[in-house]
This record gives structure tokens, sequence and C-alpha cells, in this order.
């Protein structure tokens, strides 16, 4: 089927990552297809990162997305983690930029933010609202939430680049709680069916 | 000319890469070219890693290297930094993956260590050495060194895959001191035309 704009979301990640392809129709997003490339098999980190650009490079070819959006955090648990996340990240860009799609990144909580309307939803509570807003069947719903966060990201973008410039969402986390204040109290009070998980 | 080996020596940064190609006729190490890519006329993060995709694609197609030699550092400023510095080793890695082209990373201290025989040694000093060990003209000598940090990499790739597994160097800073006490007596009465950088 013809979509009027293809978005090709990615969730970079040095053991799975994930990734979501998403078209628009007549202004309504829906999903293409989403899924994981496992890279905990390989034991060289060159042959991940090989893979990785070969299989983002494949899809590239195959749904000529538009558009990419990647899911990136600011800050990891060390320098070592994100030299790696880094260029995990940087050959998936370069099957893009080959071919001049341009890429838009989002912090993890922006795109929970944007889907739930909660910064710190879990991978699950994200998963259940996809397949609420793009009517997922629950068979082709994936076993890896890796496969739901890129498609998520792609969503993330599409509500992201569609709404007027005026409607921004809060900058950081602390005026998101100045705003939001119920949302420190349920931190410190989960609900037993959706563990905080990062 | 025909090179029976040619090894591609990538000194990556997100502001200046530097590149460093050497061929090697009968056994013996030459300098076929060196420079830079300059990144800073680019303010977009994403045209940087493009610009350093496209400009190392360009250099395995013309030179067709055999080998590609990274100098990479284990830890970095910040989290942040090293994300964007595993971006550009990511994008620059694509162009050689792409073409089963096997990657060696050398830390800086190990480049300094196998041109010099001193860790410590200052780019100038490295520079200096290179000029003297692969008899380069002064005017073929660059302005910016990370084109001599480049082929230095490239350089250290011919020596270590060379040499006999037996014939390692020094292993740590301390044992090289232990053997070499004089490189202690120069570090604190460093020649005027070499200072000591980082």
């Amino acid at each position: 089927m013809e979509h009027e704009r293809v978005i090709l979301g990615i969730d970079p990640g040095t053991n799975v990552m994930g990734y979501g392809v998403l078209g628009v129709n007549r202004g309504k997003p829906e999903m293409i297809v989403m899924g994981v490339i496992k890279l905990s098999r390989f034991e060289s980190h060159y042959m991940r990162l090989r893979r990785i650009y070969e299989r983002v490079s494949g899809l590239v070819a195959q749904h000529l997305p538009d558009e990419m959006a990647i899911e990136a955090p600011f800050f990891g648990k060390n320098v070592q983690s994100m030299l790696k996340l880094g260029r995990a990240q940087g050959v998936a860009m370069a099957a893009a930029l080959t071919r001049d799609i341009p890429i838009t990144e989002y912090p993890p909580l922006s795109v929970k933010q944007s889907i739930t309307g909660n910064g710190g939803a879990s991978k699950e509570q994200v998963a259940n609202m996809l397949k609420h807003l793009l009517k997922i069947p629950e068979d082709k719903m994936p076993d890896l939430l890796d496969a739901t966060d890129a498609l998520a990201v792609a969503l993330t973008h599409f509500y992201e680049t569609g709404k007027p410039q005026i409607a921004k969402g809060p900058k950081s986390w602390a005026e998101f709680l100045s705003k939001n204040p119920e949302r420190l109290v349920k931190r410190n009070n989960p609900l037993p069916d959706s563990p905080v998980k990062s």
C-alpha cells in the first residue's frame, strides 16, 4: 500500500535494536511493521555494528522512509557504555544519512510522555497504549518491547511534527514536575501491574 | 603505485577527523596520503556525521584498504561527549564494515608508545618521529596534527600485526619506565621545540 508519509522509528541498543515503520494515510498513522534486530548472538562488537548497518539499510531500501526518529538517552551508566551506544546509533544513522533522510532524536521520557501522557510509564504501558492507538491486532504484538519502543518513537515524531509550534511540552523533568506535582506521588506508590522499568 | 597491503588509519573526532593511508611495499611501510576532514563548519551534528561517512567511504573506494585502524580512547570527559564520539566512530566504521574491512582499535597511549617509545609523547613528537620513520618530505607534513595522529595509528597497526607474538612491548607505562629510566628525565626537561600537549 502506498503511504503519503513513512516514518522509521529506531530504538538502538547494543544487544537488541528495535525498529518500527509507521505509515501515514490521509493524516492517520498506522503500523506497517515492527520487530527487533537481535545482536547478542554476535560476539564481536564489529559484527554487531555491521549487522545493525545492514538491517537498517535494508529497512530503508524496503520502506523508503521520509524521516527517521531515534530514541536516544542523554545519559547512561558510564562513558564506556555510552561510547558503544553511540557507535550503534552512528551506524544506524549512517544508513539513513546516505539517503538524505532527516533524523530526529527523542529522549525516552519524551516518548513515554507523548504516547501515554506519563513520562514515567513502563514499556508495557507504552506497548498497550500503542496497541490501542494504532489498533494493532493481538497476534501482531511483539514479544520483545524494543519493537514497540521503536514504533513509539516513530509515533512520537508524527505527533511532534504535526502539532502547532506553540504547544511545546515541558523542557525539563523539573519543569514537568512543577506543573504535574502528582507525578511525584505516583512514583512513590506504583501500581502493582505497572512496574517502573527503564 | 600498487601496494601489497594498504592500511587506513582514522583519528575520529567531532570537530576534526584525521586520516592517513599507509601502503606497504616489500614489507616496508610508506605514506600514501594523509589529511583531515574539517567538521566545525557544519553546525548540525547530523551533517557532520554524514560528512564523515561520505569522506571515509570515499577514502575506502579510492585506496581500497585491506584493514582499518582507529585511534579510540577508552574514556572521556563525560558521557555526552563519549556518545558523540561513539557516533562519529560509528559512521566511520560503517564505511569500512560495508566492505568487509576488518577494524582494529588502539588507545592513544599505545599509538604514542608504538611510534615514539614513549606513551606520554606529544602530538608534535609523534609527528616528528613519523616524518623520520617514513621519510616524509617537509612540504608534505600537515598543519593539523590530527592527520599525523591518523597515520600514526595506521603505522602502529602495521607494527603490531607484523611483530612476533612473543616480542611484546611493555604492558604499562610503569614497566616501560623501569626499562627506560632516561625517559622520565626528558619529561622533566622538555625540548623547547616539543611542548608536551595531550
